[in-house]
């Protein structure tokens, strides 16, 4: 008995490892030390930084790999995944340095891996990010047909004096929203089963109140807020900051509130993404529901004075602002009015 | 249509996330800076050293998952990761910082959550490691039944003058084992399929051969070679290290080997643990390939000079240590003699 018989086949993850160093060297930059195949990623850190503190996060793409192994189009699930992570940190004030990523599978079909590792690749680079290691596991067993995960891990740094950590929010703060692109990569499974169980649509189908195709929707890259967001973050203009991820606004933004505050949020003072009115008509789902589970068209909420509210709100490059609420005195809960 | 119709309870999420709270927060030193439920963790960079350099590795448990969910044993999983990263960063001669993991499954059970993080948290503790962050994730539709999938990240500091990378290693010197306990975190797909399909035992029944049960054979925990190897290893007397896992030693020895330089392994020189010849025999295994998956006994490899071998093996502390084979002049190969 071999190794391959028993469904690992070690050479063809080694041609997978040839296919993607090309992609992945080229988000190096000369803070890397180490090289594709040795035991751990060599990362120097900035020297420019007084009291550096790392800032960490792992984070997966849930269910939306199935819609991309729909597709069989995985280069997007790649760049969602950095990009959910680079704003994961971003919200501490972070700036990254590198990204490791695990890639699992019943079977490492190298397509599918190069694809992958493209999309991290470019998301990486975009975001100024030295993907620095992985790992690629085959586990028949564990993995059945096509199904395959996917992770990573972030580390990014920001100085101590510009931890943003929400400690500075107080009542008659505005809260300005960056607008999402549409679901971003949470809620998932619920999508999967109003989409393709409830309506029994597939990728390829177009849908007009969509005005492109169900694939194209559902695998839209989730943005990264780093741009618009690093500059005004690192000026300490910005009192707090929330990923609107699992859980929706109702979860993610009390994560930031200290004691003593809650959060009023306006519905209509921003534009929501078609995708979301379509899926609560067609699945009947009740809207506390949606806000629980959909980001809603808030990709990120900024904390800031009233006073600057204007200012910072113009500075933030490359995007629209919308000013979606304030901060009241309360209990952490966020009320939607 | 609401969330948890779709297979993704929420609340049963945060329950998981209230039991793991303790276990990890006993892992923190003064260098963490956030608490758990924020969006990343922070880590102050240690003052002490120069020029620090971050090594991180990212790494998974395998299909050594499955025998744990046969056996409802899930906490030495959880430090066999730790261990196994731990092991991966200290080649390059790093200690380790802080550790992040990523538990995804179909259905979030909190008893299993629980079992694991416990086991991370011992083992990240054992290791002065910080458990910093991580990620649950409920996928259904990926995984099925109890089946799950556990990866960690593991970042570690090395000054930079220290830095182990086997460019010192040339011929002539000697390599010293560290013996392993048994499989430690490879070739599970194989010994599963020996174990469990050709000779039909489960997790339960004793083997003579083995002197325990399959399960207990199965699941020993990996070692981590910090206490042993961190002393020897950040005073400059090491030449080269290699962790040996998934390839074993003969693909594992030669990721450290400069140009020029290949090892010769004498068998016979350290004590093969019985799981070894049992598997081999069981599963008629060619030997060749018993090497090429397993670590037969060498758990990590420490290149060391001729004249300095006896005085280094002697300062390697709680462990036995062998002396196995010698660098000769080569093209990076591993003969076995």
């Amino acid at each position: 008995m071999r190794y391959r018989d028993s469904g690992v086949d070690i050479d063809k993850a080694n041609q997978a490892m040839q296919r993607i160093k090309t992609s992945v060297r080229n988000t190096w930059s000369d803070s890397v030390l180490s090289d594709v195949g040795h035991f751990g990623g060599l990362f120097s850190v900035p020297e420019s930084c007084r009291e550096p503190v790392l800032v960490s996060s792992m984070d997966g793409v849930g269910t939306k790999l199935l819609v991309a192994s729909r597709a069989k189009r995985f280069d997007t699930v790649g760049q969602d995944l950095v990009n959910h992570c680079v704003n994961d940190i971003l919200v501490q004030g972070a700036t990254p340095l590198f990204f490791l990523d695990y890639l699992a599978a019943g079977r490492v079909e190298p397509q599918m891996v190069a694809g992958l590792v493209e999309g991290l690749a470019r998301a990486c680079a975009e975001n100024g990010c030295a993907l620095i290691g992985g790992e690629t596991a085959e586990m028949p067993g564990v993995y059945h047909g096509d199904d395959f995960d996917l992770a990573g891990t972030i580390v990014g740094v920001v100085e101590r004096s510009e931890i943003i950590d929400g400690s500075a929010i107080e009542p008659g703060q505005v809260l300005l929203a960056l607008p999402s692109n549409g679901l971003h990569t949470n809620g998932y499974s619920l999508v999967r089963r109003v989409v393709f169980e409830h309506l029994g649509l597939d990728v390829t189908d177009e849908v007009e109140a969509l005005g492109c195709s169900v694939g194209d929707e559902l695998l839209r890259v989730h943005r990264s807020y780093l741009e618009p967001v690093g500059a005004i973050a690192s000026a300490g203009k910005v009192k707090g900051l929330a990923h609107i991820t699992g859980g929706g606004v109702v979860e993610n933004l009390p994560r930031v509130l200290p004691d003593g505050c809650a959060a009023r949020i306006h519905k209509g003072t921003w534009p929501v993404p078609a995708v979301f009115p379509w899926l609560a008509q067609s699945g009947d789902v009740p809207e506390g529901e949606m806000y629980r589970v959909f980001n809603m068209g808030l990709g990120m909420i900024v904390v800031v004075d009233a006073e600057t509210a204007e200012a910072v709100g113009n500075e933030i490059a490359d995007t629209a602002v919308y000013r979606v609420g304030e901060i009241v005195k309360g209990d952490g809960s966020v009320e939607l009015v």
